[in-house]
């Protein structure tokens, strides 16, 4: 640690020469590293994106949108709207080269053909997964997201090879296929580039399952601010993608401990923290993404370093009777025990004067014994008590695009 | 006419060899060419959107969607879904270099910015203007349609010197930015780039005088079939935009009787139908728009062959006690007589066993003498009896999207 310094012939000069323009050039820079002369990593402050709103529309850019090949925002759900450009060379060159790996990791190119069901616009995963098509060599067919009938038939009646989505709408598709006795394995679809949210395994494993199991789930991990989904990836050797490899080619990586810039030890829950030694317009300096995992100690047979599957946000983190509780920790226990593509919710509450309570309501018609099962293993994951709540299969809503499935009815202080 | 053929040394083979590759490769083609070995373009069958109907997902294209580059699909609303491909030579190359000729031509590259609010997707608008910025030089904020008062912010505050819109969209920002007390004149914009549906002279007018009067309308005409919207383009040396170019380096453009394949008279309404000497994946032959012109008699001073405004389309004409009525013409009429902004309606009816009426619905708070003057203004262009129907202004509803203005109410038959 940190990861991927050092790797690469020319990469230190390139931290170095990145380090000092974006000082000269971007004003949050500047005043970060106001009095500091070295360009050593760990002599530099991190800094979040909440660090950025006092500085405009473009906080991380070194020159203006007039310069900007394309410019992408991030959605603003979790903290100020981002605006972040790339210039041609940042977008064009290395974030296709990135996306060009990727493809040919999961086996695809020439004579395939792409179904990019991500959004457009200011969004970075439309264009980011056109742009892997056009990488790869692949046919484009940049649907965008929505439609879902008529992405059922094209994926029926079209020789579509590949297909981007998020986890919730693959399922989505594979339900709604199901559902009117069409068998998804019967379609020349096999590879899936996934990414925009967290996937439990279990819900990886279901979806891999009604492709008949030759279904390659590519999980593609990044955002915005990293120049699209090229962060991180799912092992090919982790069919189901329960480990991550990191692109130490293209950023430098370290993971930190979630309240001070300290590194964290193989095994324990970390920030990963990022810095772009070879970004032109958008240049990154140990900047915490806010995505937890867990550094797994020894590096994979591709040569890069491995953590776990996302856990979660430091920022979607809940605060329950004072201890953090991730989310996706609890999806992971409650869907391994569930029926396939089967719902459920994770509900805080408190009453009045009393603790908090934290209820997993989930659509269940198995027996007590099963329920109780899962209330012990969440109660030993959590060290909390957690009340387990069936419901009729069903019953609870779908989501088409990014799931929320937390339901915090606290009152708020 | 045809215009295009010989004008460029290498037209003839060009031509001759897009025919030979499209019999073999295309079934239309072959079909609708069997026992015909002439190239000659007189010798060759108009074609519609409406003939490739049989011929399933890509009628048009010389291999499957592995070899697409991009696919585009129209929208399906005038008659079935039509999906093009384009190679990334169609794409990259061609299209590239006929957007950034239209972009160099409204004064518009490095140092601009553009706002870029068509749809993306399978919708030719968003890709094509994202392409007019990358070939031109200018940065890009791909905002995507919608977000109207997000796009009023960013048009106030960012160095927005160009935008891509629809001119609905074009006169509700206006709307509504003047609504709100603002000036348009004060943003940096200057050009729009304006496509996707006809507009009116006073339409147009009416949003140059909102910018003070320098603002450029730079409309952009095509579709999907055509490869974007590089088929024609507004003149410069007319600012409101009621001439347009044709571009006879990409096209062979001829204009046709609506009904027959014999070219038109210049002053004559004439259908606009286009031949691709260069096109590699989705050749073009012969191929009716359903766009509706008429020609004008001399050369542009740019050497392009021109024609007026657009007049309509052939499917959207009225049919009203038997004669043809283009909507464009009553709205060129209507909103001359009009307040800046005022919204209209065209309503077409017929009680049990009468004949058809026709109705303009208009926005109107004059007095009966402007009214009298524009039922006879309506009475002479179309031949008909049309009744003007006043109601207060701001009582018809906007359109955010494409506007539909035409409302017929007869029984079907």
């Amino acid at each position: 640690m940190p990861w991927g310094i050092g790797e690469v012939g020319d990469r230190a000069e390139a931290l170095d020469r990145v380090v000092r323009r974006a000082r000269e050039r971007v004003p949050l820079y500047r005043d970060l590293h106001a009095g500091i002369d070295s360009t050593e990593l760990a002599d530099l402050p991190t800094c979040t994106k909440a660090d950025l709103r006092p500085y405009g529309f473009f906080p991380l850019s070194t020159a203006g949108p007039a310069e900007a090949h394309r410019v992408c925002a991030t959605s603003g759900t979790t903290g100020p709207r981002l605006f972040v450009g790339y210039s041609r060379a940042d977008w064009e060159e290395r974030t296709a080269a990135r996306l060009a790996h990727r493809a040919a990791y999961a086996g695809f190119g020439e004579g395939d053909v792409l179904l990019n069901t991500h959004g457009y616009g200011l969004w970075v995963g439309g264009p980011a997964l056109d742009l892997l098509a056009h990488a790869s060599g692949a046919g484009l067919l940049p649907a965008g997201p929505g439609g879902v009938e008529r992405i059922l038939d094209w994926l029926a009646e079209l020789p579509i090879t590949g297909m981007s989505a998020t986890p919730s709408f693959m399922r989505f598709l594979v339900d709604r296929a199901l559902a009117a006795g069409v068998d998804p394995a019967s379609w020349p679809l096999r590879v899936g580039f996934i990414g925009g949210e967290c996937a439990s395994a279990a819900l990886r494993r279901s979806v891999i399952e009604a492709f008949g199991g030759d279904f390659r789930w590519q999980e593609l991990y990044g955002s915005t601010e990293s120049g699209g989904p090229i962060l991180g990836w799912s092992s090919a050797t982790t069919p189901e993608g329960g480990v991550l490899l990191l692109d130490t080619e293209e950023f430098v990586v370290e993971l930190l401990h979630p309240d001070r810039d300290e590194p964290v030890e193989p095994g324990e829950l970390g920030e990963i923290t990022i810095t772009t030694p070879f970004r032109e317009l958008s240049p990154l300096i140990r900047y915490r993404t806010r995505d937890l995992t867990v550094a797994l100690p020894d590096r994979t047979e591709e040569g890069y370093p491995a953590v776990e599957a996302l856990r979660g946000r430091v920022d979607d983190a809940l605060k329950v009777r004072g201890a953090l509780v991730y989310p996706t920790v609890i999806e992971e226990l409650v869907v391994a025990r569930l029926a396939p593509g089967a719902e459920f919710r994770i509900v805080v509450d408190r009453a009045p004067g009393e603790l908090d309570e934290l209820t997993v309501v989930v659509e269940h018609e198995g027996n007590e014994a099963e329920l109780d099962e899962l209330r012990a293993a969440l109660a030993e994951a959590l060290v909390m008590r957690v009340e387990v709540e069936p419901v009729p299969l069903r019953s609870l809503e779908r989501f088409a695009g990014k799931a929320k499935r937390v339901v915090d009815r606290r009152p708020r202080d």
